[in-house]
């Protein structure tokens, strides 16, 4: 597969408090690589953060897209979600090679409508900031706002989970703002 | 509660075949109580149904309101489901009639943003039918189609579980049509 | 119900970093009436640390009750997990004291076998820390450690949802302390 | 992959009732691939249906090894728990055949503790008999009874996946016979 591993530069790091909390050899490199895969694959946090800014504006007159864009990172920093990013990209990846077995090499690639196992990866991602987001995953995955209708009116690229993976991202990330700020 | 029980009548029962299936005391009678309490809120099935209809007829030419009631029956048949609903509507009242210990009173009454049960107890309707249906929940609960927008434009009542078990329950009917019907 | 409202007074408050992060009037005293509707009913969260204590201990040889309960106190900040719980508990009291209309009265009352909508809340707890919750949530469930097994052998009380919280905030806790030590 | 494709020659088919139930090109295919692919991994249906014994047989006298076998064949019925078994065995084999990309592949061989997708299938297929199955899901992922014992005391094969499949199939095989027994 194209995508090579070098080591994590990111810097910084989480901001999960506590004690016991100290990065790890790995983790920074999960992060990364998901952050990556995900660009690789024709979508920056920036275009999640702009399907975040549309569905919450009404909401909240002062958002702003690095708001919005910070919510992101929060949501990937998540480990849940950076094995639900990485897994579905794989299988989108090796489908577009047409090394998965039959009949999931098939499923996959046409995108067929009763395979729900996207959205059953999808829906991992939007519960880390709880059930308030099962609503705007559905809204997004059904009218496919901004990015996420580029991978679907997709041309030699198979993105079966991603369109979902990114809707998952960003109902969570919606989530956690309206979390955050609460009753503005 | 002014939902008073009656003796089941509902002639036919179940159809879900298997040598170990038969009708139980007390079965029929909490599907039966499952109907009435949604009619009692406002919501006939031929409501749910033409949800069903106004989601799944683009992909279906042949699709009949009949068929939609069907479905929704055979989703009203789960006790999974009529659990969900029973909870979720004895819930809205009590809220109705002052009856919940605060805060969540005024949560439920003030239909909460941040609440996020209703939908909790709605995708363990919509999952009945797999995942496939999580993306027209989440449409339904946004959009709020035919019988989902009088509730929400409530007069005196207090409908904020109502309008989520009912989009789970349109979402998993239209989710069992998908299944049932295949690539049409 | 005689759970009476008091100033919030927990020192200190949440720790999620972030700009946009104030804590609010009233979402303080949502998580203190959570603690304290814990306790009227038995439940210190000591005793939900000590249930982690003897889930993670075998994995983590430095593991200490004081970890554990700090990780519950951050399961507990979750508003997700504030609201399933006081739902949850507010539905055993209104049981107890047979304020609910029937079949849901008896359904509750009796703890029947049949009844999921006690493990649906419990899960939208455990999914707060992802899905490598959910093990040890069944297992809790089934074997009934700790406070848990005093709730069940219950005298006058009713814990049906009670019991399925509490084993769910201590698969939250224990998911929580394996994100963050990681593989030691 | 050696799991060659012939036609499907199932007889009789599903037994799901109602008017607009035809069997399809490709749905038995489906179901037959489901149970060899399990087969080819060391999982037999019977198996399966031992450890719904062991853990249902303590609530009902008369329950027999075949009622279970049945159970367990109408999970396998459903086309959620198909998908999900054929994307989680998928994983499994490219992942020992090492034809997943970093850092995906060394995360699935090593059957990272922190990796939950794993668990994130499985519960899709539990759910398809409603929540009551949770229970049953965790604790049989923990004391792995039966031939789920054997996945994990593997030798040169790579179960990840395939341990937690199990698991659900039979948690899900188990609610069913509540679910259909009542309360006996």
């Amino acid at each position: 597969m194209a995508v090579p591993e070098k080591a994590a530069t990111r810097p910084g790091g989480r901001r999960r408090p506590g004690p016991a909390r100290r990065p790890r050899p790995g983790e920074d490199r999960l992060r990364e690589t998901t952050v990556r895969w995900l660009a690789d694959r024709g979508v920056s946090l920036e275009d999640i953060g702009n399907i975040v800014l549309e569905i919450q504006a009404p909401f909240y007159d002062s958002l702003t897209l690095n708001e919005c864009v910070e919510s992101v990172n929060r949501v990937i920093d998540k480990r849940e979600v950076q094995h639900a990013v990485i897994t579905g990209i794989a299988l989108d990846i090796l489908a577009e090679q047409g090394k998965l077995p039959e009949p999931l090499q098939g499923t996959i690639i046409r995108d067929d409508s009763l395979f729900g196992i996207d959205e059953v990866l999808a829906l991992s991602i939007t519960n880390v900031y709880g059930s308030i987001g099962l609503t705007n995953f559905g809204y997004l995955d059904k009218v496919k706002l901004g990015v996420i209708a580029r991978l679907n009116g997709r041309g030699p690229h198979c993105h079966t989970f991603l369109d979902d993976l990114v809707a998952g991202i960003a109902a969570a990330a919606a989530a956690r703002i309206a979390h955050t700020r609460g009753h503005d």
